[in-house]
């Protein structure tokens, strides 16, 4: 048993509770007392507010060593998809886990227990499988545990170049060949203690109606979660509705994807129909804000969203940045652009799609938040910074989603482990790592 | 003299150099030499890329209160604003001097080296003037000696509570009664080693036509930067547009206020016409992202300005957050959410307003950049940290504009003054003063 005192702790409400003891035992928590102002003899102190764990629900971990290289010229989403296969199409297993290994090592460090990888690199040069066919998705596995953190491997079904198109190029290191066999490749993936194993439809771009199904029926059967990015561009709806008359949601529903295990990545562009269809569902969208912004991909409409019945994650998607903190106000301050209008999204209800909804939607109902029977995880902002100098218990939970950066993330528990502890990873020197594994990938 | 050797600095080009020593005497530079690989004997050496110093050309300090309490329920500006107004009325000299001086010495662990202080918090309890009627000025100018930055103290007419309406409450005390009697009082001001006096209109909300003339006849005839709030919220344009059948630019145009030393704040809802008034005129407009975002104001369209001729700087305003490559950044990401594309600003531009043009707003032309003869400001951002890891020299540019926060800031030397070393501020321990002065302002 280890006990943990907050000096402030967030528990689901508006505002932080002062004085909470937190007991540890078996990497659960077992107890949750609020009102105990001084620490117990033998407790560890944990100054500041702390939170659930947090869950970076969409993540493309090689994405991380195109940060601060695709911001020169004009361009779109599609001329920066370019670079990315660029960076894609030079990984192999061993490279690859270096640079997840790291990246996922700097979400620890932001304050993140679970990371969604929505994976679709599955095989060598030109599309040749591995001698293990799941040798890329047993390293980003590898990776996730390395870094301390737990990991929802969400396995892309990948098997079109574009609605009607073979894969081309890098795409082909993506493609199953069919959904069949793409199902029984990842047949072969285990659940872990750490590890969950999903699915996912790459989108209704690279995957047909047909094979949708085959993988919603799928993850379906398994009880497994479902993902798929769904109209983060425009171009997508078009193609879409060209192809087969309708919108990719109306698409995936058909195909029998959209349930309570349905995530849809962006969500951006919807129609009412579309909104009608994710809400009623009990879908959960997860919106990766500081990506949709870095690609021009528009404002989406999570208040409308939320009101129709979907719940929210967030994701750092390409790493443009990873800080959980600004991903979840970034949802409010873009509605605010685009609306005029101030307070969509409370503070709780962002901090939740952070941490409860988030973890839900990867297939970990027992995390995310400060629960007794929840995974111990806990995650510790200090308010002792200059960016949040000044906040008072009353306003800890506003202060930190609006004004907290990940550099102010203190202390970190993934199941009962201490991964980081005073803004340090316990065993990986992240930023040296980083450049390593970005140069060799980036080269 | 001293000698910096810069590992990468920005000298203004599209990507930084390697190697540049820059020797200092005097408070300013004397030369510049790059491709210098290795540090000459007892230079200082500065890892990371150097940057010229940052100018903060909007603030309104005390507003830093207000982060991290203002984030709850729903509104709008409006709303907002009587939230501000009520720190504003509880502030006097003493307190206002302590919550600036650690408001600007944040800026200074972000590297920014002159600050433009939007200044109309004048008069005492219900609009007494203070024995000096200056002595919240004289506050402001010296919180920012005490933190180490330059001001340009812009000193604000404000007369109405609205269009045709007096002042009211708390507004009272902004007020100077007429335009004759603000500019008696800022006579008194004087321009100092590191103090410049500039004017504003507060807004075409707070100033008629006819003391909006009487201001910028002022600052034509002492040779003064002038700004203005410009279109930050439609309701001030349609106000406007009502009562005096013109836009706030073109009824500033009128007052004879656009001109290369007249800056735009905000412009951020303007019609072709205003696009022509300003660019022609050669007009500065100051853009503060992070708090448009907070409060709903909207996005503006920063590359048709810049292509109408208008020169662009940037300020944190309300504060909200203060990080300058936040508020650059900002300005192209909300682009790309208005347009869906990519590309309207490159980084080397997004830098020249946070720098040079930044300080040319101000009243500092000798400032801004890396170059002989110009202030002694250099701004070292680490790159060795885990946001900006993997960065290399050829994208250092880009990967400090796009990825950097103000924690990567390590060194600044303010006019050959070292103000920030190491992350730290050299004399004020900035987050317990903060704490300290919004404790006290807040309340």
């Amino acid at each position: 048993m280890t006990v943990y005192w907050c000096e402030l702790a967030w528990l689901g409400g508006p505002t932080a509770e002062a004085g909470v003891v937190v007991e540890v035992e078996d990497g659960r928590i077992a107890t949750v007392t609020g009102g105990t102002l001084r620490p117990p003899p033998g407790a560890r102190r944990l100054e500041g507010l702390t939170l659930p764990g947090l869950a970076n629900a969409h993540s493309h971990a090689f994405q991380r060593a195109l940060r601060g290289r695709t911001q020169h010229g004009s361009g779109s989403f599609w001329t920066w998809r370019e670079q990315m296969y660029r960076v894609a199409d030079g990984l192999d297993p061993e490279s690859y886990l270096a640079l997840a290994r790291a990246t996922y090592a700097e979400m620890a460090l932001a304050g993140v227990t679970a990371v969604g990888e929505f994976h679709y690199l599955h095989h060598g040069a030109g599309g040749v499988p591995y001698g293990d066919p799941n040798e890329m998705s047993r390293a980003l596995i590898a990776a996730a545990a390395e870094a301390g953190v737990r990991i929802t491997l969400i396995d892309a079904c990948y098997l079109h170049g574009g609605i009607g198109e073979p894969p081309a190029g890098p795409q082909r290191r993506f493609s199953d060949g069919s959904a069949e066999a793409w199902a029984e490749r990842v047949e072969a993936l285990r659940d872990e203690e750490s590890v969950r194993i999903g699915a996912a439809i790459h989108s209704v771009r690279a995957v047909d109606p047909g094979a949708a199904a085959i993988v919603a029926g799928w993850a379906l059967e398994s009880d497994r979660p479902l993902h798929a990015h769904v109209s983060e561009q425009p171009a997508e709806n078009h193609a879409c509705l060209e192809a087969y008359g309708r919108t990719p949601t109306a698409l995936l529903a058909e195909a029998d994807a959209i349930s309570a295990r349905f995530t849809a990545v962006h969500a951006t562009h919807l129609d009412d129909g579309d909104v009608t269809l994710l809400g009623g569902g009990g879908a959960c969208c997860c919106v990766c804000p500081t990506t949709e912004r870095d690609l021009a991909d528009g404002i989406g409409q999570m208040r409308r969203l939320a009101e129709a019945g979907a719940s929210l994650s967030l994701g750092s998607d390409s790493h443009a940045v990873i800080d959980l903190f600004e991903e979840a106000r970034a949802v409010e301050l873009d509605e605010r652009l685009a609306s005029g209008e101030r307070g969509h999204n409370t503070a709780a209800a962002l901090l939740r799609a952070a941490s409860e909804d988030g973890h839900a939607c990867l297939g970990w109902p027992d995390a995310g938040r400060i629960a007794s029977e929840a995974r111990a995880d806990l995650v510790t902002v200090s308010l002792a910074g200059v960016r949040l100098a000044g906040t008072e218990p009353e306003n800890a939970v506003q202060a930190v989603v609006f004004a907290a950066g990940a550099p102010d993330v203190r202390h970190v528990l993934v199941d009962g482990r201490e991964i980081v502890r005073d803004g340090r990873h316990g065993t990986i020197d992240v930023a040296r790592e980083l450049h390593e594994a970005i140069l060799r990938a980036a080269a």
